[in-house]
């Protein structure tokens, strides 16, 4: 080790920047012990505290979601041990050994595959979000959501591996009067939804594997569908059949819940789809810039259901001017999608927001726009923009005044 | 629930490829109990049995090396529970408040990072492979690895996150002789390496998140050196310094260890680069398929230090005839790729074996063309071709006869 350096720390970050203040941090010396050993299934580091939101004081643990931290997230996967949770009646213990998937109804072959037969199936791996249609519910209140995790942190994102549904209903040749196919899950309330067919042979996919290895629990264990771009519930998990129908089921999951009222009182029903949507990750409700002025990144995650995300913009002035952020890529179809840039605050009051594009041409709307189109009776698909307010002194909140 | 289909399983996968025999499993019944409640942070199923190889009852378990488990990975991420490991002297516990870079030697302005400093900087989010150049050592051996963990383990592949070396070196303001960085780990053995300054101009980052979230303790926790391509040991974890200096500093792991003896006596220093390299899966050493003859995927990963992989090939009668494998999209440069290709086992003795090609043009050679090359005083860098054996009782073997 050389004799110290100045202490004096100059983060100019490029001209314009400000510099950072002094620091007095003392140096820190390696250790001289040796440190842990090999082990085989690491864990992350006990200093480390992100975790999912789960409802406090919950009567019915089981029911109900935790979300995802996403405003202590990097890049564009979700730790699948962060990755939200919207159970209906909690997390079976189900055997891969004999768990098995039944394909019936308007077929001309019923057919019953283990998680053996499906893995001798070509497989694919696409990195896709997860979002329930529930993602973003406070927005359409007064309260709003005071972190990103609570406003959004319903969705999350995966590399997943599995089976397209496609070659599965290939082989059990479908009648031609199947349109539909009911989907239905393994847990305790046989969660079901009605899924159009045309879906199903577009990229659908049976997925058994999430980040490289087995489906967690939480995520359907052993297999579960994945309908990239749709509601999550109807990404079934546990899924223990597929059931070909002419009609759509009208099943619990698409009457009493995930339908969407109109200020008619007419209610949309099979509003699958999940429309673009960005939120601003950091700087972040509840978190704090510390160090006075200068330099920070503004970064957070967009996605759209209906396919690329093409451009993320940045407004730091209560929407009236508008900056293009970096896209990280490779951009994913109906993926997270990184956006980011450099940020110089000036120590002020300030609003920052982002809205996203996608390759439909489809860009976000504020909140009032929302609610302008569809009515305040909705309760899903909320993908208004998300406003954060940066207090004079660094703290980040979800309304103007603190 | 529908009353029962037939139970037989007709999985034809196309026409050409064998059905599957009958199936006589018993139909499951979903759980009738609610399941397990929501949770902060969630864990694999306690059903999963992957694990990294350890090695036995070492005397020094603090260094050494574990290796990830590739015949049950699945697409291109490993989880970083399985990240494989090389320690020299243990996984020290740094405490990321406190812990620090320095920036100094032939610099105009010496400079010290937090971790909290890194994080004001514009960030990269890339998929990049990882790999020990010991990994494949096995190969040069008559034993040869059985299994892919063992041949192949010492590769895998994450999301990081962190800031380009480039901006970092711009603060500090190089002087002209500074040709060399030495950058020093905050482990007991401070492990240090001598990097040319171009790669750090290049696309070196300081890393301190894998896979969408802190970086793990066994991977250099709180931050790391990432060296896309670079052999594995040049990526200093727990990176505490960057010296930069006109001269390599012939550091013990650049002289006693990590150099490649010629056939003439004399020692390669400084061969940074891994070159590209595939491996099968599955099937793969230590696997048996079962079912009897029929159709199965063959799967595996390619990767390459130098760019991106272009094509690979497998060959399932001892070389004489390649055909091309499907590479899962997209393909990120350095990183792993997923190949596949749909496969109908005769039944019968067969190899099995992959090559890969990669942007700059390079093909792999088989074992025994790479000795010509080389020589056999070779440690570090084996690249050959892998071939597996499949015995007619469907269990695959690192040899020709079991």
């Amino acid at each position: 080790m050389k004799k110290d350096p100045s202490r004096r720390k100059l983060l100019s970050m490029g001209a314009g920047l400000a510099a950072l203040t002094a620091c007095t941090a003392e140096k820190q010396e390696a250790p001289s012990q040796v440190g842990k050993a090999l082990s085989p299934y690491g864990e992350r580091s006990s200093r480390e505290t992100a975790k999912r939101l789960v409802p406090a004081d919950s009567k019915t643990p089981s029911t109900g979601g935790s979300r995802t931290p996403l405003q202590e997230s990097y890049g564009t996967i979700t730790p699948s041990s962060l990755h939200f949770e919207r159970h209906h009646s909690g997390v079976p213990d189900l055997d891969p050994a004999t768990h098995e998937l039944l394909i019936h109804g308007l077929v001309e072959q019923p057919l019953v595959y283990s998680l053996a037969d499906l893995k001798r199936f070509p497989a694919t791996t696409r990195v896709h979000f997860v979002e329930c249609s529930g993602n973003g519910t406070s927005e359409y209140t007064a309260a709003l959501g005071p972190t990103a995790q609570v406003s959004h942190g319903l969705a999350s994102c995966s590399e997943w591996t599995g089976v397209p549904v496609k070659l599965l209903l290939a082989e059990a040749k479908l009648k031609p009067e199947a349109k539909w196919v009911i989907a239905e899950g393994g847990d305790a309330c046989k969660l079901a939804r009605s899924i159009p067919l045309a879906k199903l042979m577009d990229d659908a996919m049976i997925v058994y594997a999430q980040n490289g290895e087995a489906i967690r629990p939480e995520q359907g264990y052993p297999m579960r569908l994945l309908l990239p771009g749709f509601e999550g519930n109807t990404n079934v998990k546990w899924i223990r059949r597929l059931h070909a129908t002419a009609e759509p089921a009208q099943t619990t999951h698409e009457t009493a819940y995930y339908t969407d009222l109109m200020p008619d009182g007419k209610a949309r029903q099979f509003s699958f789809d999940l429309e673009g949507k960005s939120v601003i990750t950091h700087p972040s409700g509840g978190q704090k810039l510390t160090g006075g002025a200068g330099a920070f990144e503004i970064t957070g995650l967009a996605w759209s259901g209906r396919g690329k995300i093409t451009r993320v913009e940045v407004s730091s002035d209560g929407g009236k001017t508008w900056k293009d952020a970096e896209l990280n890529q490779p951009i994913h179809s109906k993926a997270f999608v990184r956006f980011r840039m450099p940020w110089n605050w000036d120590g002020g009051a300030v609003t920052l927001q982002s809205r996203a594009t996608d390759d439909s041409g489809y860009t976000q709307v504020s909140q009032d726009e929302l609610a302008a189109a569809r009515g305040r009776n909705y309760r899903y698909h909320n993908n208004g923009i998300k406003v954060w307010y940066i207090q004079p002194d660094g703290s980040v909140t979800h309304a103007a005044q603190v």
